[in-house]
């Protein structure tokens, strides 16, 4: 990191703290679109950001739709919207919306990437809808002063692959790649930038006078596929977003300007992040940056991700069997606990290894075991549609 | 104009004019991409801008490869440079230059914007060389709030036909056209953004935080034209940029950034204003936009121009016959001999129409009358050859 690059990001820090949070030793957190840190409080978040909370009203009228609630909305980990209620107004009166998410491609995805991604999958087959994928590829070449274009196309190509591996449907999922679609994106992007000002992306991304200014325009190109479907087809069409919160202060930005240009304000809906190895209280969200070690890659053979969990999954186990016998783990900040909350389906489970292991009975090693069997038969399917998508790859990216 | 554009047009010619004169009554003028106002002095200019004048050496070196100087350079039109002996010298060893220059499409075409074009056509054919010709489609459209996507489109098409219309090799030249090309321009340009800071286009354009984000971005799409040949043909070429000195700020910012991304660092040789029918102290260049009656468009028939001449060409002759006979007129204020600088190339009959106006023997009226003569005799080619480009654009178009 360079200095300019430092001391960029004690600028975002002091914002976005200082905004956000009363700075009291535990509360102090940071989501933006380039840094998530701290222990996060996300009912604050929801207020501060201005989202809404997916309540029981709404999580009725999806299953309306979905017959069944994924268990990522069950356990309010998607857990925040915006305009949902639009989405499903329109659809209920037959005007389908579209599916719009994306993956900067930085380095290779963990397992925590896959969150959204696994969501906005169950979407696609429950509502049958399109989705177009964007991998802005200069995105984290903008902001990482040492990334180049050579790494970015490097990761882009692994990150496709993993995209491809969750199953979505190539007839109705689009990839949309920036440096590749610019042909067909910079023309929109002009009308976004045109109506936000250095101000707006200075108030919402906490940018100074060093940032550069392909990172300032940056967040137009981001709005483009919230709307470019609704220009490729002809007609007005909605648009919701799943994304992960982080990414929220570009669609609050692009929700005021896309209107102006004659289409839908897009939707969002929002997920929590899978808590990093070392505990939550560390860190906001898991990041593939700081180091192998701290992260669950989706190519990390059965070995390694055993070794990982077992050495690295932040415990609330007792430090003596003796004292867990007696007095329980606590899952509330057992990291392993928290993975299975995103990674075992079954609640009835679920509720039992909370309760074994609240009561002494499941000791940490073996809630540990639970969850590398969990992941490995997960990565096991993964790593081979993994394989199978790198003869597929071209079948996703857009050709109009 | 909207409130935000008169204040950052304000704070342009603050700081433009700041930066660039005594602010005296009559030496105040403003030189920027955007805006040319008032007296220019070239010399001042010359100092200010950093670029270098075009001595006799310099002339001596350009004529021993074209065998004769335009008169645009033996009047001092073009009259200065960067790095134009290094051109030369890469010439000398063999190493071809490209040419590079362009037209933000946002109005009709009128004939002081020819100026730069037709001496770029001039060193095509002396050099025979490549020409790169940028129609930046979206830079007026993001620096005028009330320009729209279809009135650059429309302009963009008249405008070529104007390019077009003066003869240019059509195997050796191609138009980029930035909402066309962004897919090969895109990519290229966040190369340039990643180097350039809002800092550093605030201090060159003047720029505050009410800019647009894409105004902001805009200089990178410009730079990129003085390197994408390089990038296409897969090897370093050097690049030449005639134009207008207005331009002058966007090439100073990319001259710093080119070379950092391997390529040579851009020259170029730069031309003064062809005044405005109103006169010089009133307007630094002719201007489309100050209505149609103060400017002559390419497109103007015989009798319009006769019209405009004769109603708006400022005069430097005396108020009545009598005294013009006794005084004599004053050609250095005189718009219509002005401009016979620009479109007479016979030395000795300009030298004639000077020392006859100036001595009393020849009237302002006869002045005039030869500027019409000239310039109807140059559109009457001009407009058959424009009439004929209509079938020929596709042919100029850079399609790979």
């Amino acid at each position: 990191m360079t200095d300019a690059e430092d001391s960029r990001l004690q600028r975002r820090e002091t914002q976005f703290a200082g905004n956000s949070s009363d700075l009291s030793n535990n509360s102090k957190y940071i989501v933006t679109p380039w840094e998530v840190k701290g222990n996060i409080d996300y009912d604050k978040l929801i207020s501060e950001f201005g989202v809404s909370k997916i309540d029981e009203a709404l999580q009725k009228r999806i299953v309306k739709h979905t017959g069944e609630l994924h268990h990522f909305i069950r356990r309010n980990i998607f857990f925040a919207h915006r305009d949902l209620n639009f989405i499903l107004d329109e659809y209920e009166k037959g005007n389908k919306f579209f599916l719009y998410t994306g993956r900067a491609p930085s380095g290779p995805v963990h397992i925590g990437h896959l969150v959204p991604w696994m969501f906005t999958k169950w979407l696609q087959d429950k509502f049958d809808v399109e989705l177009w994928f964007q991998f802005p590829d200069e995105e984290k070449f903008l902001f990482k002063e040492e990334l180049d274009l050579k790494d970015t196309e490097k990761y882009l190509y692994e990150n496709m692959l993993d995209v491809i591996a969750l199953g979505f449907d190539p007839e109705k999922t689009h990839f949309i790649i920036d440096t590749k679609h610019a042909g067909l994106m910079y023309k929109e992007a002009i009308k976004v930038a045109k109506r936000i000002t250095f101000s707006t992306v200075k108030a919402a991304f906490g940018f100074g006078n060093d940032q550069n200014i392909g990172a300032i325009f940056y967040t137009a190109m981001q709005a483009v596929p919230a709307f470019l479907p609704s220009v490729l087809r002809g007609k007005k069409m909605p648009c919701l977003i799943p994304h992960a919160i982080d990414q929220d202060p570009h669609f609050r930005v692009s929700r005021d300007v896309i209107p102006k240009l004659g289409y839908y304000k897009p939707a969002s809906i929002q997920c929590r992040f899978l808590p990093g190895l070392g505990g939550m209280a560390e860190d906001g969200k898991m990041s593939s940056s700081s180091g192998e070690t701290a992260t669950i890659f989706t190519t990390d053979d059965p070995k390694t991700v055993k070794k990982k969990i077992n050495k690295y999954a932040f415990s609330g186990g007792q430090p003596t069997v003796e004292e867990h016998r007696k007095l329980g783990g606590n899952p509330d900040i057992d990291v392993s606990y928290q993975w299975l909350t995103f990674f075992e389906e079954d609640d009835a489970k679920l509720v039992d290894i909370y309760n074994k292991y609240k009561s002494g009975e499941m000791l940490s090693g073996e809630l540990k075991a639970i969850l590398i069997e969990k992941l490995n038969s997960f990565l096991e399917t993964h790593q081979k549609k993994r394989e199978e998508a790198k003869k597929r790859v071209d079948e996703f990216i857009y050709s109009g």
